[in-house]
């Protein structure tokens, strides 16, 4: 394994470059360790079952005593998702703002580790020191309150880490503080680490505050049922449609565990306000006419087991959609969901239902800034080395691009794989080794215990499944004493391919008796011996190449 | 089997409806059966391991000696890629444009079927009649040569179906006869069918000049290398590449099988012209600078095993790419395709290629026309019926809408089924029926022979993979004499999961033990127990599915 040596101040993701999703990045001054962030990513379809992706957390393991804490830039899954597994290795402390704090809580619980870990708030105005680093902090405007850049301050200089953020000079919530952001530029940047997310996109991110108004158009405008769905984590997008439907006196269902949830919380924390009796369960709906209710719900990306495909598909208990509903995707896809958010549109239409999405009306804008936002906050903190972040690589390439237009030298900007160490002192940056940083997988309870073999084989049993051979062979007669028997799963109809399976099962007979015959009773080369034999054969009749698993048990008379 | 009585007119689709893909369309008058089209659909990710998805045939295998010819539109996959298929089944002369019907000679001679099936290419102004019917043509707009509208006249009145279509007025290739279209609407339009792709999009659809200017544009800027990555199937496209090439000089390379094939039709159609010694070599490429090559390829969807893919991913025998590159993805992502395609563009962009895709230049235009093309068409037809047609639900949706504003009444414009029959008489039309117009599974050499269960099956192996629990009892002894073994595949990693392993195979042992003690010998009923055993302790233990197969072999002693 790598480590650090010599180093008086690094830089270095675990997770978030050249991806979007598990979040983790650490800042090392000699001898003490700062975590930002610790999130999860949802797997590609490539990566078969495979439940969540995590950051390897093999160094972090090994440096444990050097750890002075984590600080959490905001709650969404891709930056907190991954704590519960993180603490199963490692007790450290956390800190994080208002409303990710409540969700970390929450976390914890289900996973038994709650009381068992130190947990602090973050506040906007107080510094945390530890001996040689000290952890400062400024609000930003994000999808959900309570979001924070992160400034950790070393005796070299300040490195900055933006969170995932947007400027919006009309927010929903709170503004990002930009005075504050102004005086750490003032103050001088050693090293940026700022989102990349939409640094493809040109000009200036849509401001909540037009979604706002279309909400309110359309809720006006609308006379039967309205169902609004959004992401549970985008606090501030339910909370407008939430507010508009408490002046128009609709009664408010929310469907969809995180939502409620995520609704729950918000009320707690103050940053919903639902009057009494507004609130009401599925089954009450009932009582009320349709131009009275609004449904909230989660499920716009399409997700298969979320409340709204089970409406499209006609499962849900509780809601039938019909020609007097109105669903609005208050969501724009996320690459790789589109198919799937189509196909739920289709459906939803074919039951009369009018569908409203993002390219119909202006009901979604990012919660990331585009392309004059990320320059306002180069221009505003004017870092001497620049790192992209959380972005594939296309978008970290294009924001070292844009962060050359706000005038930081192509060779003060690095972009990193997960895992480089990007080394600095008052004058220098440079990339002087690694740490482990692969992906590792979660699949039900396992961590890990899934690699490229596992994947490889549900790959392949996926495209054409598995086709199994059986013999049991008598060791000391040298004959086959059952099968060979021919079992397929995946493969074809075996009903209907009894010829096909039949020369199969005629091939290993040949072939295993033959070798018998010659003495052979090395059962791995006679299992290698079927699957050269039939192998080819099954290619040549269907094209198709299952797996094989040639079967061999043995018994003594 | 549903069948069609005491019509005289019907109007139904076999394939095309509430999809992209596998477009086949019937016009029926009396005892006349005129097929529109005949294409293939490719498969979205959750049809594991299938090829193409074909329209079922069996209504046109059962009625073939009614079948006049199968007329096609034009020579794209989706409308001429399941030709092979069908006249596997039944034999029918065929008749397409000059461009398609070379293609389809090729798939002819692949399969073995040329010679052996009657072709006629279309011509604009050279009626096809019949003893009741009678076929016209109509040249249209598409990103291909040779594209037609078709007329079936009948006498109760005409059917026309658009084919896909653009309205162009600077094309590179033919303008669409509007003269003619004109005409076909003075004359009356009984019945239009009428294509839906961009039934969404606002507008008017940007002329291919503008791509051509922009190609220019490039072409006269860039100093490097050029890889103009598009479809095989849009031989407008690859053609301005082709001549802006010729007037910059430079050499071109040709790479992906389908687009040699589609330059080498061009030229010998004369849509493409290429002066000698431009087309090069892959091996002869050394021989000239950089800055006087352009490689036209494949691969602009992403597609796994494209010259472009193989170039991202290093592993393209002839093609490094470098700082000096320039790639060009003349093309925009089909739903489904757009991760896959930020993949190779990270890929490129990582081995220091520029990159240049829609979003950030007009490189690409559809070839389907937007909501003010649909309208110019609905308009100058002015039907008395509609039937939307190629496009998902949503589309054929919207596509009525705009039907409605341009005079057809909501009740008159029919949003069909594949299979649904639309009959018709002078002053009426109504669904009266359906014929089997499910899709049928093509997966290597088999076609139908997938079902639902083979393909849960691949899901459920994809999934988790496969546990095999192997046991050979002697039926006389009533004894275990060989296993309980355990295998998996695409479960979890075998050499770390001995545990788990071991106690499954205990579980099995002692299953099997009793039952065999209490004297089942039935194995249907004994393979059930041992699922029903270790499906839950599987679960519990890993929170994993996998496929459980419980194998048991018999000897006797």
């Amino acid at each position: 394994m790598t480590t650090i040596k010599n180093r008086d101040l690094a830089v270095f993701a675990l997770g978030g470059l050249d991806e979007i999703g598990k979040n983790m990045y650490v800042v090392e001054y000699k001898k003490e360790i700062i975590i930002i962030d610790s999130g999860i990513k949802f797997p590609g379809d490539e990566l078969f079952g495979i439940d969540y992706v995590i950051p390897n957390y093999t160094y972090l393991i090994e440096n444990k005593e050097r750890i002075k804490g984590l600080f959490i830039t905001h709650g969404h899954e891709d930056h907190i998702g991954g704590i519960p597994f993180l603490l199963k290795e490692i007790n450290i402390p956390i800190y994080a703002g208002k409303l990710a704090l409540e969700l970390i809580k929450e976390k914890l619980k289900e996973h038994g580790l709650f009381g068992k870990v130190k947990l602090y708030e973050i506040e906007e105005n107080k510094v945390v020191p530890f001996k040689e680093v000290a952890i400062d902090f400024f609000k930003t405007t994000h999808s959900t309150p309570d979001s924070y850049g992160i400034v950790v301050k070393t005796p070299i200089g300040n490195i900055v880490h933006t969170g995932d953020f947007k400027f919006d000079l009309t927010p929903i919530g709170n503004m990002a503080n930009l005075s504050k952001i102004a005086d750490i530029g003032k103050e001088g940047v050693h090293c940026l680490l700022s989102d990349s997310t939409n640094s493809e996109i040109p000009g200036f991110s849509m401001s909540e505050m037009e979604i706002s108004k279309s909400i309110h158009e359309l809720f006006n405008q609308l006379t039967g049922r309205i169902i609004f769905a959004t992401f549970a984590s985008n606090m501030y997008r339910f909370k407008q449609a939430i507010d508009v439907a408490v002046i128009n006196k609709r009664k408010i269902v929310v469907l969809g565990r995180s939502l409620v949830r995520a609704v729950r919380i918000g009320q707690e924390l103050g940053y919903i306000k639902i009057p009494d009796d507004t609130l009401i369960n599925p089954s009450e709906m009932r009582n009320y006419p349709d131009d009275k209710i609004l449904i909230i719900c989660t499920g716009s990306q399409g997700e298969q087991f979320a409340a709204l495909s089970r409406m499209a598909d006609k499962r849900h208990p509780q809601v039938s959609i019909g020609k007097d509903d109105t669903v609005i995707f208050s969501s724009s896809p996320i690459p790789g969901n589109a198919i799937s958010i189509n196909r739920i549109i289709d459906k939803l239409s074919r039951s009369g239902a009018r569908v409203i999405h993002h390219k119909l009306r202006k009901i979604h804008t990012s919660g990331h800034g585009a392309q004059e936002e990320l320059k306002l906050m180069l221009t505003l903190l004017k870092p001497t080395f620049f790192v992209p972040i959380h972005g594939e690589y296309r978008m970290l390439k294009k924001h070292v691009d844009l962060a050359n237009e706000c005038g930081v030298p192509y060779d003060h900007s690095f972009i990193l794989d997960n895992g480089q160490i990007l080394e600095m002192n008052q004058d220098h940056a440079k990339v002087t080794g690694s740490v482990p940083a692969n992906p590792v997988y979660v699949d039900g309870q396992g961590i890990g215990d899934i690699g490229t073999i596992v994947l490889r084989d549900r790959k392949t049993l996926s495209g054409s499944g598995i086709l199994l051979t059986l013999i049991t062979i008598d060791k000391t007669t040298k004959t086959i004493v059952s099968g060979p028997e021919v079992i397929t799963r995946g493969f074809v109809f075996m009903r209907e391919s009894g010829e096909l399976l039949n020369n199969i099962s005629n091939l290993v007979d040949k072939t295993v008796t033959s070798s018998l015959q010659a003495g052979d009773m090395k059962w791995s080369s006679l299992k290698n011996s079927i699957s050269d034999v039939i192998g080819p054969y099954i290619y040549k009749e269907t094209k198709r190449k299952p797996m094989i698993l040639p079967i061999i048990m043995e018994v003594r008379s």
